[in-house]
């Protein structure tokens, strides 16, 4: 199986980048690529319920095009993979650069590959990224050992845009996964960002990346992440690291018992582990499928997954009506003259909001 | 000076619940009320910008009712206002049922309109209040000191509504108090809810209370609510409890050392205090008012009050634009349709939500 799609002629004649800078050049495979695109959207569905990754890949690559044709024909194959969707395990990774994320996601991939029969899909949500500059997951040299492996698909963070557009194609790309057989998906997100709220709400669980350290070196994290982790774990416990990372560990314990218990009513876990060393790395994926047999069993696993099932309609509604009206011209012009009377005390915000309401309404 | 709102005529005729459940009865008086009512909004802020709280009062109660003709009042009120608001401290104060929030705020105000020659108003925001259930701050017992200080103005939280109702009604509230002479405005809130995100973007500093205890006694609060404190005091710091206050503090600390430096550029304090013995309360304010020096010279001060004053813009346009969507009838039935065949995958999140958003805008 072929699952590198840098190195599969439909995925590169499909990149939204290409060619823009370099030179236009002979494509050979140009002639076989048209062939092999005229797929219907039910021949998608059928290799993709076969596992064809070749296939999956190119279907994703549709799904993250701006062509409003590739849009329709993918659309299509969502709606028709999504009765065979949902049966993955779906894990949120998280951590701040420096964190060890790829040696951690290629050391826990190699466990759940060889230890535990698992296929593994790595999605990335990086709303800043382009693919021409280094994203993450860009560079798949970063995760080495499963980029060799055939039961694992690795795609990187779709290609910059607004944080919802690229949340909503890693979630369809979700969906198409596990409808071509994945058990288990990654999604990495970077820890600086709003993304870890996207990432928490299309997950089953979410896991924090930290370092090891004492006071002030365990800060970096954004605010309010601590709070949305299932586990905690805390990397590069080896050598002469090992009492840092304990130490570290009993702080998170400790600042941990502080909050409340989450609605799953599971108690976050806070465990050390080395992703170079892969040591304390079957004790991570214990722990994780201790929570998935917890929250079956208490019934959270199905009402999370709901819940997030109508989040995302109604995310995905309120983005659209807030695009429609800041994207008429009329109203953005009017917006930086209304903030600016705010800001001298001309108007209060509720009636600038009344006035630029009006306004839009009148429109129609 | 009559600032008790339930002893005011005038407030009794404007209170949107008199009347319904009790018998007629003949007001004696109506008449001077009628009279009293047909101000102009230039005379309203007359009266206010003299310090009249009686008009004050009566003005709020306006802007609080649901009929449109008080609302056009009401807002020409506020547009008057305006340019003399903002000259106060706004402190956004939380806690959990039983951490002592009335007391401490009725030892808080003493302490300011004594010791430091404060004007204070005391608002709140429950948006699960009804003024006849006993909301917070319904009853004014529970601030038995402060509600005979000329000095002080308390108002209840507006009756129940929408959060982002009952918050703008707050926020509105705050200016008139500002135009009014009041250099110093409470926001209570009951940290159990959505409420502090509103009280958070209203105010200029943010002040946690917690009680005294230890490992699972210390949680309760809302998960999040701690990152956005200011300061946490912890309360009941006194007697046979001051060790575990103490105890208490130390683990917060400790905690808080976890969280990045918030963008103030301040580190969250943490204080114990009793707020029925009055000790520690000197310590408190001078934190407050340490932190506003501090704000106020490296400019986040300003800009704190800059973003929220467009933030309330945004918030208020953002909340009617789904109001109109999903107040829609049409889309309202489609909605549990579309939210079941989302549940039974026969339909993506995405696909849902652009169905509605199509139906929607056709119907213009």
């Amino acid at each position: 199986m072929q699952h590198h799609p840098e190195n599969d002629p439909q995925y590169k004649g499909l990149t939204v980048n290409q060619g823009i800078s370099s030179p236009p050049v002979i494509n050979p495979y140009l002639k076989e690529r048209k062939k092999r695109r005229n797929f219907t959207p039910v021949e998608y569905v059928e290799q993709i319920l076969q596992g064809n990754i070749t296939v999956l890949s190119q279907a994703v690559t549709l799904l993250e095009s701006q062509k409003s044709e590739h849009q329709l024909i993918a659309q299509e194959v969502i709606e028709k993979c999504l009765p065979y969707a949902g049966h993955s395990v779906r894990i949120g990774i998280t951590g701040v650069p420096g964190a060890g994320k790829s040696t951690s996601i290629d050391a826990f991939g190699m466990h759940l590959i060889h230890d535990r029969n698992k296929k593994l899909a790595v999605l990335a949500i990086d709303p800043s990224s382009e693919r021409s500059k280094g994203s993450i997951l860009g560079d798949k040299t970063r995760m080495e050992e499963i980029s060799r492996e055939p039961q694992a698909f690795i795609r990187p963070s779709p290609s910059a845009g607004s944080l919802g557009g690229v949340a909503r194609k890693t979630r369809e790309t979700i969906i198409l996964c596990e409808a071509a057989g994945f058990d288990t998906i990654f999604v990495e997100t970077v820890g600086v960002g709003q993304s870890e709220t996207a990432v928490h709400s299309m997950v089953d669980f979410f896991l924090l990346i930290q370092l090891a350290g004492t006071g002030d070196e365990l800060q970096g994290i954004k605010r309010g992440i601590m709070e949305m982790a299932d586990g905690i774990i805390v990397n590069k416990a080896d050598g002469n690291n090992i009492d840092k990372a304990n130490l570290a560990a009993a702080q998170y314990r400790n600042a941990l018992h502080l909050f409340p218990l989450p609605p799953s009513g599971w108690t976050p876990k806070v465990l050390t582990y080395s992703g170079y060393y892969k040591n304390g790395i079957t004790e991570i994926w214990d722990m994780v499928y201790q929570y998935i047999d917890f929250t079956r069993e208490n019934g959270y696993f199905e009402l999370r997954r709901h819940s997030q099932a109508k989040y995302w309609m109604y995310e995905s509604i309120n983005e659209q009506l807030k695009n429609h009206f800041y994207q008429t011209p009329e109203i953005a012009e009017e917006l930086i003259v209304k903030e600016k009377q705010i800001l001298n005390s001309e108007i209060s915000s509720f009636m600038a909001a009344k006035q630029m309401l009006d306004k839009y309404f009148d429109g129609y």
